[in-house]
């Protein structure tokens, strides 16, 4: 048998420790070919809303039957158990902490289970370290071809957060938020074409979308539509409406960064 | 046919977001055994210069036929074209804004064609993410050998330009620039042998270098030639001379960065 | 033949220029196959410590006969000399300059040679890059199953130097320091079951250790365990005592560092 699925890392372990490359050192041992991607180590620490988004973003343009190590932990080695989740043709292992809230948003077929099958753990377990001890070796054996259900046993109470979604004010008017502010300085918001398809449109109605210190109301096509530093609308790669500037940060442009509040008018 | 050539990245995406992991998983798709090697994902945002440097130093070192994908791309879903461009042994795929311009001035070959096939491409093309809807993608099938014919006609008008080189000033003086501060501090100036071969010499003329505070007068062939505080010019290992210093930022001490002029004078 | 080991890299190059990119180019060149994996290339610049303890926390986790590439390299092109150096099952390619201190002290079998061997070297070799000209070209030997002996002859006089213990004050103190401080605010101490078994106990005795402004007095098995805001000691998955706090910056909230004074009263 020569299964070699890809594994894929999300996790806020960051480049500059060992943490990462301790679990390519445990799967490798296992699993000596394997195919092994970062989607990315840096989702911000502790935050489980930034990993779910960068999991949620990329998953899904990968093969069929990709095991994806998605670790953004701080109750390690506390109650929260260790999970396996198929959903849709991907697996995940992960904490069981809601860092997977958009998968099961997203996909109609998710299965949960309790990861309790220890003979597949890295031992000694530490209390501190699970990505290394639990998860990278899971997705190893996951990645061989091992089926889910030796793992553990199906839960349905997993935890699971509702991605936050644009208020309804008035008929005319939402409150938003940035969800995030990207490498590039673009404001990612929470509004999707499912919330404001208005806003999504090739010819939009008039709008007005204030956030920190910009008040926009233009929506382009491509960044590169913006005149210099004007701040304007995009309906973003990832599927979120953005707030951009033309080879500039907007984020610094508008005074505002994740978290920050995102008022809409239409009309 | 089990063809499968190397792929590498040069990009401005970052880390910290899934833009890197999402292009890699439209690759895995395609390719599954796909080699995929980073160059470099942390180009200064929308800094085509500094992509150019970074692919210019790198290519040459790997195989015949590696698929090189270079992606600073500050127009994107504009007019700028998406282009495959053979040079020398190597291929490359990115758009047509000049980030390629010195490779095409390193290599004797270069035939470029504008992408157009977009059967190659991934469906829905958005407008602001070529990387994972174009040239991930392309440069996948590239890999397993698809011909460069195959994916649009040649042209000749592609956009290129010049890097900076040293200005002649007087018959014994120059004015040149500092190109880029690496991650050590090392002030990387745009003087080559070519532009002041003196420089490069193992027995240097006598000449003085000024480059923000600091007046340099002593060439070394390695930072550890260099005393405590001393800042010295070194030839570089990307052909550029460097201001350095030894185990200290001579961008630091000498209070330059990127852009900062340099001054030389010899004799 | 077609062996194909593991080559994982651990430097200071960082993640925004072109070297790792072109080690590993000089790499596939030579084994086109070849399996590299990133330990980390966030290695503080010229910081041997920091190095020694990113590889030795690491590469036990990998299989037999991986290659680790080492390079933190402030004096190359100066008299250091290129080692290859066998310990346990593993294989090491760097500077001598004790970057690899770490694993003499854990391992049994060391063997180490001075690497000679110019026709295995990318020509021509530079002062200033051998991680390109030297370790990667002979790591990447190593790899496709070159013998250790055709690099060069064996030394005993290489490079080692101690990692810092805590040093006893009295029969009931010690003084001890902050090795490093991770991603997540972690203050890693210097401290280790060895030295002070008692703070590695289920139940261990009163103690108090201050760092910084912060007074520790609670062990705790894991990152969870704190209450908000408290600073605590916590058994890290390095084998080293951390101090921590739960979702938050221990480094930040102590104001602490590396190489911050940590002192330790037990009783």
């Amino acid at each position: 048998m020569s299964i070699q699925r890809v594994i894929t890392f999300t996790t806020d372990f960051g480049s500059t420790e060992h943490y990462v490359g301790a679990m390519k050192g445990v799967i490798c041992s296992i699993q000596p070919g394997a195919a092994l991607v970062d989607i990315t180590n840096g989702v911000q620490s502790f935050d489980l809303l930034d990993g779910a988004i960068a999991i949620s973003q990329a998953y899904s343009y990968f093969p069929k039957d990709t095991v994806h190590i998605v670790v953004v932990d701080p109750g390690v080695g506390g109650a929260r158990r260790p999970i396996l989740a198929t959903a849709g043709d991907h697996m995940f292992v992960g904490p069981d902490n809601g860092v997977l809230s958009l998968i099961y948003e997203r996909e109609e077929r998710v299965s949960v289970r309790h990861i309790t099958s220890e003979h597949y753990f890295h031992q000694p377990v530490s209390s501190t370290f699970h990505g290394r001890d639990i998860f990278a070796p899971v997705a190893a054996y996951l990645s061989k071809g091992v089926e889910v259900a030796k793992f553990g046993e199906e839960i349905t109470d997993y935890v699971r957060f509702l991605a936050p979604k644009p208020k309804p004010l008035t008929p005319d008017s939402w409150k938003a938020v940035v969800l995030k502010t990207d490498k590039f300085g673009n404001l990612i918001t929470n509004i999707t074409a499912r919330d404001l398809p208005q806003l999504f449109a090739a010819n939009p109605p008039p709008f007005k979308i204030t956030v920190g210190k910009a008040e926009v109301t233009k929506l382009h096509p491509s960044y590169v539509a913006g005149v210099q530093n004007e701040i304007f609308a995009v309906p973003g790669s990832a599927g979120f409406l953005e707030i951009s500037a033309n080879r500039a940060s907007a984020a610094r442009l508008a005074g505002a960064d994740k978290g920050s509040e995102v008022s809409v008018v239409i009309g």
